[in-house]
Formats: structure tokens, C-alpha cells, sequence
């Protein structure tokens, strides 16, 4: 057997774990919390229903491969609510440990076109990163606008930890941010969102 | 607001629902069974990770795209298991009506564009296609292998159930059907497939 292939196919059984990562958002009918590799999933389908949406212009494949894999580093490193201030602290050094066992499971290419993209990500310069962070932030506002914003509501989420939480989001697409303004002013007037 | 927009995030939102379609595959640690979006994130990862395997050139934006999107009918038609035979034979009626309905949220090139996709990859001709299924294939087989047989053991599955589903995998890379026939020969030598 050839062991550059037995290795890939050892990445794809170990990220499987990802599918465990719980996140604070829950589903649009608010049955449960989705789990990380489904919330890739849903920001890899919005990449290319969305595209043109980006203000800047963007290779689609790039971006669909990197929301893909962007959280697989949790998988060691844990999820980290947006809105958690201590976890937030020690979330950096966490990442990169966990970036360099997981990555290095695959053979080195690979592991090096695993790693840059995830690099890119979190560095958030280029036109792919930033559509992708938009991504990142717009799916959970999607899916509190439908569950009635039941993660807002549970953990006391205020008006201005969503703004600063989303304080580049309108880099990536203006046009997605102006819809997502609108959702979050709805939900201080329903007061699922303190003001 | 932009209504060729708003159908496209009414869409994103709808398709929430294939989280809560289950399959009969059990994750890896075998601790529950997979959602759709969870096997589609996976099989979209292993495109571009296993691209090489595929025996004809594949454009693998357009393998990612059907991968993502391939199981969307379920959402009205269920998922049908794969040895299941009274439900196999009203499989394709269910999906057709399903398609209907769930793609026409879409403004209508999207529309096109989603159900083409499909179409194409439940026709089985292209090369994306076959290597499109080979993943749909190859991905519980890894599944099942990493579980201990757990789907297997669970449904009395034997081994010439597990051939003849997989009786076109071949088609879409020779290399991984290989892998996976050592695989069903473990497996049958473990008793978790009946021979």
C-alpha cells in the first residue's frame, strides 16, 4: 500500500472528529447546536450560491476549500465562543499546536497546502480570507435570525459584542453586511439582543 | 431588498434541514450515526484531497459543487439505504418531486445550475460524476472500517450487498477501489459482513 495515500486517508478519518466540535449556534429550528463540520459545510455551499456577493474578486475553489477545512484545528484546540473574553486569550497558542499535529498527519504537500490555507485564513488579507471570514460571520447570523436568536438570548448577547465581533465583516461583502445590519437591529427591537 | 438575494439565503436556510437528515453510517468512534451535511463536508474534503485517485481528469470546483449538494433531495425524499429494496423503488419519484420543490427556492439560473448538478451526478456519465459517487461510496466504507463494521454488524449486511453497491466504484478511481476491497475482505474475515 502506498503510504502517501494511507496517510491522506488517515486525515480523513481523524477530522471525522470534527463532526463532535459542538458551536454555540443552533440549527435554523433550533432543535440543537450544530456541529462544526456542518457549519463548514453550509459556508462552503454559501461560497459558491454567494460569490458574486464578495466585493472583492475571488478564486470560488479557494475559498470553498479553505471554509472546509478552516476550523479542522478545533479538533485539538476546542471551539471558542466568539463572545467567551478568557478562552479568547489562549485561543492562539492552542491553534497553532493543534495545526501542527493535525496537519502532519498528511503527507507534506499536503500538510503544506493545508497549512497555508489556514494561515491565509486567520492572517485575513487577502480577498479569499476576508470572503471567507464574511462567511464565517454571516451563517450563525443567519441561522439566530431563524432560530429566533436562541443563542443570543441564551448567553445574554449584547448589541455591541455582535458589532465588534463583526467589525470586518462588510470587508468581504458589502452587500451581505447590509443584509446582516438589518437582521441584528431586528432582533434589539424583538429584544433578543440587549441594545 | 434584492430579491434574487433573498431567494438565495431563503434557500441557505432551508437546506438547514439536511443536518437533521440521518444516515445509516456511524462516525468513526462509532458513538452516533452521520448527518447528510456531515457526509457531504466529508466527501467534499476528500475531492480535493484524493483528486489524484480519480481515473479520468476531473474539474474538482465541479466535483466539490455536486458533492455539497448531491443529497439535498432528502430533505423532502429521506435518505434511502442503501440495502433497502422496497424503498429503492420509489427512490427516484420521491427525488425528482423533491428536487422540484427545493431548487425552485432558488432564483432560476441558480435553480438550473443546482439541479443540473444533480442530475448529472445521479446520471453517472461524466467523469466528475463517477468520481463523485466513488466518494459517496468510499466514504462510509471508511466510516464502516474505522466503526468496526458497526452499520454492517447492526443491518446483517453481507458481502454481496456491499458488491453490488459498489459495483461502479471502480469507475471513479481504480486505486481507491482497491483499498476498499481490502477493506470488505477484513471485514468479512472479522464476521462484521456476512460472507
Amino acid at each position: 500500500m502506498n503510504t502517501d495515500l494511507q496517510k491522506r486517508l488517515d486525515f480523513i478519518i481523524e477530522i471525522d472528529k470534527s463532526k463532535e466540535i459542538i458551536r454555540q449556534t443552533y440549527l435554523a429550528d433550533a432543535s440543537r447546536k450544530e456541529g462544526d463540520a456542518e457549519h463548514a459545510w453550509h459556508m462552503a455551499v454559501m461560497a459558491f450560491l454567494l460569490a458574486d456577493c464578495s466585493n472583492e474578486e475571488i478564486d470560488i475553489l479557494k475559498v470553498m476549500k479553505m471554509v472546509l477545512v478552516h476550523d479542522l484545528i478545533e479538533i485539538d484546540a476546542g471551539d471558542t465562543y466568539a463572545y467567551d473574553v478568557e478562552a479568547n486569550k489562549s485561543k492562539e497558542q492552542r491553534e497553532q499546536k493543534a495545526a501542527d499535529r493535525i496537519f502532519n498527519i498528511l503527507p507534506e504537500s499536503y500538510a503544506l497546502e493545508m497549512r497555508d490555507l489556514w494561515e491565509e485564513f486567520e492572517e485575513y488579507n487577502t480577498a479569499e480570507a476576508k470572503f471567507a471570514h464574511t462567511l464565517d460571520n454571516v451563517q450563525p447570523l443567519l441561522l439566530n435570525d431563524a432560530s429566533d436568536g436562541k443563542s443570543w438570548r441564551e448567553h445574554g448577547v449584547c448589541k455591541e459584542q455582535v458589532m465588534n465581533r463583526n467589525k470586518r465583516t462588510a470587508e468581504g461583502s458589502e452587500v451581505l453586511w447590509d443584509y446582516c445590519e438589518d437582521i441584528i437591529k431586528k432582533h434589539i427591537e424583538k429584544g433578543n439582543l440587549r441594545p
